[in-house]
């Protein structure tokens, strides 16, 4: 039986990658709600902690996430959709492809970050821009 | 910079994957010390939130995690290990590969559980069972 485990605050982790080659996309989370509509719709919704608000990814950008499956893991406290990103299959708000563009290193002791020079698929400062 | 953005219980989400063919393995969390230790050593340390202690992944299994790659998301609420997994190849408490081996499907208007037929790579029963 699928009983999905939610959290203190009524939410599940959610693991996103591409179906075709498996990049991972994102990290996000989903309360009872966007777990219903994705399982009903096929398109993933999440609940966005930023803005305490339901979140029909893609409804800015049109990057809509088509789910082609979902798994849970053994304790049921997090799921994995594999989709297919439409729009300009860009994923992360920065509009490039995944969040995940940088790589963690150790120099001289001290965690640092390295770009993986993956290029924004859309401008973000246009999409995302607040209208006056 | 990186500085990862812990949660209120002080843990960091960490999505785990096989370095070689990018499988989906766990899902799992680390505090500060976890972090410094994987970052120091090259295994995957993790914080146990259901034995809340600190977990050196594989000590009972054998099942050690090399870490080949970390990455971090773009608000860095997220890290994601690539690693090669060692001795028997299985991430799961039950003994299999990864943790997701069941998907999810709606039948008649719910969430059902497919299990994708992986097998154990170890017996879980006799490596974790408790000195008596």
């Amino acid at each position: 039986m699928f009983s999905p485990r939610f959290d203190a605050a009524g939410l599940v982790t959610v693991v996103v990658t591409d179906a075709e080659d498996g990049m991972l996309l994102m990290v996000a989370h989903m309360n009872a709600q966007a777990l219903a509509l994705t399982l009903e719709t096929g398109i993933a919704h999440y609940w966005s902690r930023s803005r305490n608000a339901l979140w029909k990814k893609g409804e800015t950008s049109g990057n809509f996430q088509h789910v082609v499956e979902m798994r849970t893991d053994c304790d049921q406290d997090a799921l994995w959709l594999r989709v297919k990103v439409l729009g300009h299959d860009a994923t992360c708000h920065t509009g490039r492809r995944s969040c995940f563009y940088r790589t963690v290193g150790l120099v001289d002791g001290k965690g640092t970050l390295v770009d993986d020079g993956s290029k924004p698929l859309f401008d973000a400062e246009v999409t995302y821009r607040k209208p006056v």
